[in-house]
C-alpha cells in the first residue's frame, strides 16, 4: 500500500500495442493495492512530427510569440498519450482519469520551450486517488500564471514525474526507460560498464549534467531537493514480471551517504559532446568583468556550463566557457556584437569540436590523488587537456572530440570500474 | 474597420501549404484594417486518426469516463491547428496568438463528445484585438465548470465560430468551406440546383437540420439566437481575390423577412439519409405515454427527430419516431428492455433504410396548397410516403431510402427551383 509514480518514455508509448502493455503493467501495480500516478511522454516521433510542421511555417526570427505557439503545439503530444493510456487502463477494468498540465495544475514560469516548474497542486490528483482511480498526468508541460501552456523542454517528462512524486509525497518514483539502470559509463562505448544497484543523488546529478542521458538533470535536482526515492528501470521487461522483482530492479538514487563508504572512490565516467568552447581573449582583469561577459549571454537565455578564468597577465586575462553546441554561433555573434566593444577584448575564439569527460564519485571528496590519476591516465594515452574544472565530487576535462571514446575507455579501466563493487 | 470572424474547415487546414494560404487570406483581411478572430478546424484526417488510436484501445462499454478521454484526445487536433496558423501568420508579419477553448474560456456543459456552449468570455480575446493581434481560437472544443475538456461533436467548429462571433458582437462571421454557398438542393443530386445569394435564418435552420451539410445546425441556431450575420463562402478561391468581391460572395444568412417577400414559396429541398424509423405498436392511449416511451431514449442521450402519434384505435395507439441511424440498434434494445415491459406495448418495429425529404421555405407560411403539391409530385413518381410532419416553413416526408434521389429531383423541378429567383 504505497503511493507510486510511474514514468514511461516515448518509446514505451510508441504504439497502441505498447500503450496496452504499459496499461497492463500499471494495472498490475494498482491491483497490488498501490495508489498510482502515471506520467507518460508523447508517443515516440510525435513531438518531432509536430515541431516539424511548425518549422515548415515558422518565420526566420525567433520571438516569444513564436515560442508560445510551439508550446501550444508540442504539448498536444502528451495530451494524446495520457488520454490513450487512460482508455487502455479502462479497457483493463481499472478506473483511470487523465489530466493536462494546466488541469492539475502544474504551475511553471513563462519561459516557453524551457519552462521551470514552480508548484504542483496535489488536491485534484489526491481526490482521484482516494476514489480509487489511477491518475495519468501529462509530462513535459505546465501552465504559467497567465494561463499560457508551457513546456519544460526535451526530456521534461522525467522532471514532471519526479516533481509530481515530490508534490504527492510519493513513496517511490519509477522511471521506466530503454536502459535497465545507471551504468558506470555508457556501455556502447565501454562494453565492460556495470549497472549500479544504487547511486548517490550527488553522483547522479553529475552523471546527468555531464551527458549520461538516462535522466534529465532537472529531474535529478528535483529528486534531490525533495528527497524523492527515484528508480531508473527497464520498460522492456515483460509487463507481468513479478512485482517484487520489478520493485528491486534498475538503479535506485539514494540520499544516504554512509552506505556508500565502502564503495569505489570513482562511481562512474560521464561525457558530453554537445558542448562548444569559447574564449574571450585579453580582457582587463578588473571587478565586474565576468558579469560583463556572461551577463549578455545569460540574458539571451543561453546556458553556460564550464567557466574558467585564469590568472592575469599584465592586467589582462582570458576568459573561457562552454555552451551547448546549438548555441555556439549565436553566442559568438553576441559576444562580437556586444561584449567585445564593451570590454575592449582583443578577440573571441572558439571551437565546437570538443567534448567533456568527467570522473564522478562521492568518494573523491576524501581521497587525494584522484584528479592526478586522471590526468596521468590521459597523458599516457597522448590526449591533450584543454580545460580543467573540479568540484567536490567530480573532475572534468575538456578535450578534442575525437579522443572521447579513447579517454572514456582508458579512465573506466584506470579506476577499476569494470570490476564488481567491493 | 469591422470585427470579423473567419472559420476554416479541416480541408482548408489540411497541409502546411494550405495553412500558409489561410494565413495569407487572413493577413489580407487584417491589413485591410479589420479586427480578426479565426476559428480553424483540425487538419483534415487528424480527428479520425486520433479517434482511431483511441478505438484500438477502447473497452467495449461506453462510459462517461471513456468519453471524457476521447475529448481529451480529439481536442488536440484543433490545438495543433491554431498553433500552426498563428505561426504562419507571424511568418506573414502579422501579430497572432492562439487559444485553446479552456483559455478563452469557452464554457460548455459536461456532455462529453456532444457538449453545448454555455458562455464565452470575450475579455482575453478583446484585449488581444485591441493590441493589434489576430486571435485564433480552437473550434470544436470547450471546458466544463470542473475544468474538464469537452468537444462539441463533429462539425462543432462552425458552432464555435458563430458563438465566438456572437460573444464578440462581430460584424460578420465568414464560414469558409468547400462549397461556394447554400444551394436549393445538393448539386450532386440535382445538377440544376442554384446557389442562393441570401437565405433566411429559418430556412437555413431547416436546411441544416434536414441534412444539408453546409453548416452544422447548432451554428445556425446560434446565428439566429444572437442574430450573427453569417456568410458561407468558398475557401477554394485564390487567397488574393479582391477583398470587396470576397465579402460579397457565397450565401448570407439573413434575419429580415421582408426582403424575401418576392421570392419563391419554396426555397430549397433538403434531405437526410442518416435516420432510422422506429415504431412502438399498441401502446395504451393515455396521458404520459409519450414521456414513458421517449423519456428513457432521451436519458440515454439519443437525439430524436420526427415524432408521430396517430389517433387511437380501441384505446391503443402506435407511436413512431426517427433517430440517427447509428443509434438505431441501441434504441431498439433500450425500448425492448425498458419500454415494452412498462407500457405493455405489443411490439417494437423499425427500419433503418429510410430517408427524409423536405421542402423548406418561409413563403410556405402564407401559401396554401404547397404540401399537397409535394404529395402529388411524389405520387406521380410512384413513391410511397411512410410518415409526414409539417411545420410553418417545411413539410417533411419519410420514404424508402432508394427513392431519395428521384424524390429530390422531382420536387426541385416541381417547385421551379431550377429557374432564377424572381
Amino acid at each position: 500500500m504505497a503511493l507510486i509514480v510511474h514514468k514511461y518514455g516515448g518509446t514505451s508509448m510508441g504504439s497502441t500495442e505498447r500503450i496496452r502493455n504499459v496499461a497492463k503493467r500499471v494495472a498490475k501495480w494498482a491491483r497490488a493495492g498501490h495508489q498510482m500516478v502515471v506520467v507518460p511522454s508523447a508517443m515516440s516521433g510525435e513531438t518531432n512530427r509536430l515541431l516539424g510542421l511548425a518549422k515548415e511555417l515558422s518565420p526566420t526570427q525567433t520571438t516569444d510569440a513564436l515560442l508560445r505557439e510551439l508550446d501550444m503545439i508540442a504539448s498536444t503530444g502528451e495530451q494524446v498519450s495520457v488520454g490513450l493510456l487512460a482508455i487502455a487502463l479502462q479497457a483493463e477494468g481499472v478506473e483511470a482519469v487523465s489530466y493536462a498540465g494546466w488541469q492539475v495544475p502544474v504551475r511553471t514560469d513563462s519561459s516557453y520551450t524551457k519552462a521551470r516548474i514552480q508548484s504542483i497542486d496535489d488536491a485534484r490528483v489526491r481526490a482521484d486517488l482516494a476514489a480509487g482511480r489511477v491518475v495519468i498526468v501529462c509530462g513535459f508541460q505546465g501552465v504559467d500564471d497567465k494561463g499560457n501552456i508551457t513546456t519544460l523542454g526535451r526530456g521534461g517528462s522525467d522532471t514532471s514525474a519526479v516533481a509530481v512524486a515530490a508534490a504527492m509525497k510519493a513513496d517511490e518514483c519509477l522511471i521506466f526507460t530503454d536502459v535497465d539502470g545507471v551504468y558506470t559509463t555508457d556501455p556502447r562505448i565501454v562494453p565492460e560498464a556495470r549497472r549500479m544497484a544504487t547511486v548517490s543523488f550527488e553522483e547522479m546529478l553529475e552523471m546527468a549534467s555531464l551527458g549520461s542521458k538516462v535522466l534529465q538533470i532537472r529531474s535529478v535536482e528535483f529528486a534531490g531537493k525533495y528527497r524523492v526515492p527515484t528508480r531508473v528501470l527497464s520498460s522492456f521487461t515483460p509487463w507481468d514480471i513479478d512485482i517484487a522483482e520489478e520493485a528491486r530492479s534498475g538503479t535506485l538514487i539514494t540520499f544516504e551517504e554512509d552506505e556508500k563508504m565502502e564503495q569505489a572512490v570513482v562511481a562512474g565516467i560521464a561525457f558530453n559532446r554537445d558542448e562548444a568552447k569559447i574564449s574571450v581573449m585579453g580582457v582587463p582583469d578588473k571587478p565586474g568583468i565576468a558579469f560583463q561577459i556572461l551577463g549578455p549571454v545569460a540574458e539571451a537565455n543561453i546556458d553556460i556550463d564550464v567557466i574558467i578564468q585564469n590568472v592575469s597577465h599584465d592586467g589582462k586575462t582570458d576568459f573561457s566557457f562552454t555552451v551547448h553546441r546549438n548555441d555556439y554561433q549565436r553566442t559568438l555573434d553576441l559576444l562580437n556584437a556586444k561584449v567585445v566593444p564593451a570590454t575592449a577584448a582583443t578577440q573571441v575564439v572558439g571551437d565546437p569540436k570538443i567534448c567533456k569527460v568527467s570522473i564522478v564519485g562521492i568518494g573523491m571528496r576524501s581521497h587525494v590523488g584522484v584528479a592526478s590519476k586522471m590526468f596521468r591516465c590521459l597523458a599516457d594515452e597522448g590526449i591533450n587537456i584543454q580545460m580543467i574544472t573540479t568540484s567536490e565530487i567530480k573532475t572534468s576535462v575538456v578535450i578534442d572530440e575525437k579522443y572521447m571514446e579513447l579517454a572514456v575507455r582508458a579512465l573506466h579501466k584506470a579506476f577499476d570500474l569494470d570490476q564488481p563493487a567491493g
